[in-house]
């Protein structure tokens, strides 16, 4: 049996080098993440342009701006999906969500906005797991509260405008049980204290629930475990867009699958998001100012902006004139590269940036009034989502016309 | 908090003693086993006379045979399940089997028929776990195999004699979610790694599906995990009736409980039923001869009797006149002590037998007369168990008068 490359990280040997996974975020010496050294760690692909062409090409829309500015840089057998779909073959999408905050920042929102551009231009199936179990165990919160938070973040998923004929989004705490929970138990049987253990980093100290959550995470990879939806669809291929750090999941998930009589799931991987301070990692849940939530009003966020996002730009305007900004680490650049649509103003901004011409506070007047358009849609979405929508989004329900 | 005394018992220097866990139990030097040093290793309590006196004087029926004559001989907390008991204040059995084989044997049903007696002069409800996901894990069998060996045991135990409108049997791949998974996640998030290992001895070769099962064994002993029995009756007590090998899940559990909001459940355990080779520990399932079989016919059970039944008894007729059998070692005279219920009877077996004046046929004789009756009832009550009767005792459903 072939085994996923690369599956274990947490050796001693590379313990002076970047930690990238689900819990921790973290470059080598506080510096930037090194996406390329990442790929490699992994043993992912390179998302390169024959790849993004071929989206273009097959789907007949512009590539998202996420696959053009690679943003989404990395894969894992993108090409078989592409390969199938040309054939005629339909696919589905999977991804998630721990529910751990109330609010979701725009970090946050990435994957959700991408997966809507997949199921936009892909016109396929969408199943959503909001993992209350992990959080519950991770984050020591009651069952109840995490239940409560998954609640609060579907409104703030399904307000990305995922199409409820084509969309299960369902909690760990409703759903596991049934075919989910048979496929948790054929997972579990094919993974070794000890790979797990190499993959995630846990020791003797972690409780169990730690140890027992990968095979929840893993089975959404497998039609079978939506019986209401894929019920004899088992050669399904799924399609799982998601934040690098979770590849550690999906790779024990694909050492498993063929042992179970599965397809192996793809992947299709994103950077981080960085924080308002600048790219060393992810960004922290317990400091506010290092993100803009989509409950920031649009004075808030042209604050937030103003204050800490970290600038490329030099110490007094006469420096700047002549310099120019250094784009490698200004934040405001790297936000309007995920948030600016118009590909040509983003070229000038950058242009007459770099050049000086270009001061630092209007970039980040131009931000500001991008950030506060979204989370301005963002809120309006979301207040039409009320809990019967909610309800809706999660029935366990088949969706006859999914791939239509 | 308090720990149960004695969690593990896999340490280095215990390496010679004697072996009891789940999956293992082995006597030191191939002997036997030493009860009163496992009650003392585990650290439960003897099930005294005085115990046995207040069950009579509480049900004001005669104590089961197996209460009599020591097969249950150790408890955790009983006294209290009793104390409750007193005042009026009901209690709910919990027992449980892992579907392995087709056919049981008798040793399989010495559990089974206690619970029946205990639920009938209690008159509670009980819950009967069967752990098709365990044995799907452990054993290697699929999950098909696993469910339909479950339902098959099920008819079995079924046979036993429960009370349709106060027992509910469910299977963990039917069962698992909802309520019962929330208590899983809670009671996992108790538990360490390094915990489980010393309880159970797991090891980094094994798989995580090994390390995420004991909470799913342990989640029965609390009501919250059967909302359509036990709505709003958290308070309620769990007696869990076993053999003695189940322990360490329980003390696992017993140490969660308090933790989490709930009793800590009751327990009362018994010794292994011998095989017929003699009393070395439990019986072989890969040997059909060491055991007397629900599914044998009289002539089988006569000739594994006179066949493999260790006897105590002398080499010739002359010798066993003179110095008659030792009843510590013979089988016969062991078997008879389980299911012969006349306790004139028995004792005036075991003291002809032991001073020669009776012989080992005339004992083995006896012995298949009395297993055959059982066998042969046993029989007869399970080929009446339809699946339509299964179906109801496994159905999700409220027992009203489960109290009654």
């Amino acid at each position: 049996m072939e085994e996923e490359k690369r599956e274990t990280q947490n050796q001693p040997a590379e313990e002076e080098d970047q930690i990238v996974n689900p819990w921790e975020v973290a470059a080598k010496d506080g510096g930037k993440i090194d996406y390329d050294k990442l790929i490699d760690k992994f043993g992912c692909q390179r998302l390169d342009q024959t790849l993004i062409d071929r989206v273009h090409r097959l789907t007949g829309r512009p590539p998202h701006v996420f696959l053009r500015r690679g943003v989404f840089f990395a894969h894992r057998d993108f090409n078989e999906i592409l390969d199938a779909y040309e054939k005629g073959k339909k696919f589905y999408l999977y991804t998630g969500r721990g529910p751990s905050s109330e609010a979701l920042h725009l970090g946050h929102l990435v994957p959700f906005m991408f997966t809507k551009y997949l199921q936009d231009v892909f016109r396929v199936p969408l199943v959503i797991q909001l993992t209350d179990d992990e959080k519950c165990m991770w984050k020591n919160l009651t069952v109840e509260e995490s239940q409560r938070l998954a609640r609060e973040n579907a409104k703030d998923i399904i307000a990305c405008g995922f199409d409820i004929t084509r969309t299960f989004i369902f909690s760990d705490f409703d759903y596991v049980g049934g075919a989910f929970y048979k496929n948790m138990v054929k997972v579990a049987k094919c993974v070794t204290l000890n790979k797990v253990q190499g993959i995630f980093g846990f020791s003797g100290e972690d409780h169990i629930g730690k140890i027992s959550f990968p095979p929840v995470q893993a089975v959404p990879s497998f039609p079978s475990s939506f019986p209401h939806l894929f019920s004899g669809k088992d050669d399904l291929r799924c399609l799982i867009p998601c934040a690098i750090d979770q590849d550690p999941y999906f790779r024990m998930t694909r050492d498993a699958a063929p042992r179970i009589g599965y397809h192996k799931p793809s992947l299709i991987e994103s950077t981080f998001f960085p924080a308002l301070q600048g790219e060393t990692g992810k960004m922290s849940a317990s400091d506010p100012n290092s993100a803009i939530y989509v409950t920031d009003s649009a004075k808030v966020i042209k604050s937030k902006i103003n204050k800490y996002a970290f600038s490329g730009g030099q110490d007094s305007v006469e420096k700047h004139r002549q310099l120019g900004a250094n784009l490698e680490v200004d934040i405001s650049v790297k936000y309007l590269n995920f948030f600016l649509e118009d590909d040509a103003e983003l070229e000038h901004i950058k242009k007459e940036y770099a050049a000086g011409r270009m001061l630092t506070g209007e970039v980040k007047g131009r931000l500001g009034s991008v950030l506060s358009e979204i989370v301005e849609r963002h809120r309006a979405a979301r207040a039409s989502v009320t809990d019967e929508v909610v309800d809706a989004f999660m029935a366990a329900r088949p969706l006859p016309n999914m791939f239509d």
